[in-house]
């Protein structure tokens, strides 16, 4: 599966050519695919692990990372700096409650505030030359069209979680100097997504013939596919002069639930398929969230470039190619 | 000890008469002297205190509350609930780092967030009246006359923490209802302070005709006598239609740390006795913090009435008092 890269995306990024990344949250959607484009430019990756996480994202390319087994809320930060050594890169991807499943507030806590503390103090130590925290569009609650010098006013304890975390981040930069970019991915989509998210999920129902049970769907979301993503995050370990900023990564493609759906289904050739209205909507849930793209385009250099309809194709191609190898994981 | 209340502060607020009030951080220098004023008022008031907590503060008036031997980083929600039943009003001062002293980020990062993460639930559990999230002005990191649509930007962990905690308990606002109203102390002085922080210690020294070793003493800070900010507490519980905000307590006393050390040198005729510029500046440590206070006085009903001459006087006469008595403790 490695290589499904867009003609869109620039095929190398020759800034990470025999740099030191390391990454954590490397078994997620965005981090394994991110691991995956830092190794096709070049870049000598380190992942961080636990024990318990699902590794099929990373099945293919196992043999050309060094992945350590570490817990990013409890490990020796002295220990651990000296077997890392120099890291160019650090992405700061690891996170609790990404899933909508996941509604553990304290391991929430733990992970995204604890843990990004001690992210902080391992890049200190390790004296990296960019920081990338990511954090969340749920940071700001939310808003149409919101920018990144409104105010965070999360609607969630993942949200306030994830706004923690950058203030935490941001302190660093300010108190240490350590040279910290945060990133602020809106609803990302793509291959390799887990079946369990909204997107994969119709997908999956739909091939096999079955029925989707939604909410109404009016609430809209700002769809940003992954390989877009990716590139957002190169550029922000790349472009020099953006320390202490945060950038949106969001797209052009401001559509509501029930859009997207109805627009997989004519792609996939399956109507009335979709039964909206018969799941009731998820408390804290945000009418719309959708994000500004101007700072990102003039500072990161950086817009989403697939459509949401060629981006859902890419998916929908991917599904089918996952179940014919029958090697779709969570 | 009990009893001392300025004359410029109202001996009593009704509202608390037969009102259940819990306070964590009860055996801190607020906390304890908020404790004494609700029992003033009538209220019934229950503690949390971990074993390890100094009770000094406490033991003139221990018989007259409930004490729940509780660490907020790690309870039984729901017994707990159960246990205390219906409360009124909840201020939560409970946290790690004020300080200076304390250096350890994931202490702070443990009580301030995760801490207070636990204490908003059991909140949302007990259905409070009221829930006072106790902030510090040290979320905004520096600024002379900072309001409070004053974007934070720590300059340390601490900072940082409280910053979590507000983002959190304003997240359980607009979540849940919660009816939070947070506060953020400036620099807090006068009796029953630890004789480990400034004002204190250089009493004290003065007190036994020692030196007094300080910083340049150039950085200016917004002094807040005890007893006006425990006003200020009470107001927040007691206001009605102030859910959702936030208020400095804050004084018209910015003074650099300098002119408050003559002023002590001069209140207790001892001349010379300090040394500026023996001890190097704290890292992250702000120039100057100082609040506006045009919100709390226009809907909090609150001003600072103790002029900062006459709190030094309090405060030196009861450092005297404590000394004569052989009750001075950490």
């Amino acid at each position: 599966m490695i290589g499904i890269v867009p003609l869109s995306v620039n095929p190398s990024n020759s800034f990470f050519q025999g740099r030191k990344a390391l990454v954590t949250g490397a078994g997620g959607h965005l981090g394994s695919q991110l691991v995956c484009r830092l190794i096709t430019c070049g870049a000598e990756v380190t992942v961080f692990l636990r024990s318990s996480t699902d590794r099929w994202r990373l099945q293919n390319i196992s043999s050309e990372i060094k992945i350590l087994q570490v817990d990013i809320k409890d490990f020796d930060i002295v220990a651990l700096a000296k077997e890392i050594g120099a890291v160019d890169t650090f992405y700061h991807l690891a996170a609790a409650g990404v899933s909508p499943h996941d509604k553990d507030a304290s391991a929430m806590m733990a992970t995204n505030v604890m843990g990004t503390l001690n992210a902080l103090k391992l890049a200190r130590e390790i004296k990296v030359r960019r920081f990338i925290y990511c954090g969340s569009c749920f940071e700001y609650g939310e808003g149409n069209n919101v920018n990144e010098n409104t105010w965070p006013l999360p609607l969630s304890e993942y949200g306030a979680s994830k706004v923690a975390g950058w203030v935490l981040a941001n302190t660093f930069y300010r108190k240490y100097g350590l040279p910290v970019v945060s990133l602020r991915p809106f609803t990302l989509y793509g291959p390799w997504e887990s079946k369990y998210r909204l997107i994969s999920q119709v997908i999956n129902n739909l091939d096999e013939d079955k029925n989707v049970e939604l909410t109404s769907g009016h609430q809209k979301r700002n769809f940003v596919f992954i390989l877009d993503a990716v590139e957002a995050f190169l550029n922000a370990g790349s472009i020099t002069n953006v320390e202490g900023q945060t950038f949106n990564v969001a797209s052009q493609d401001t559509v509501s639930i029930k859009d997207v759906v109805v627009l997989i289904m004519r792609l996939m050739d399956k109507q009335n398929k979709a039964q909206f209205g018969v799941l009731p909507m998820r408390s804290g849930e945000p009418e719309i969230i959708s994000g500004n793209t101007d700072k990102a385009k003039m500072f990161l250099h950086w817009q989403a470039h697939t459509g949401l309809e060629e981006g859902l194709r890419q998916t929908i191609e991917w599904v089918a190619a996952c179940k014919k190898k029958k090697s779709y994981a969570s």
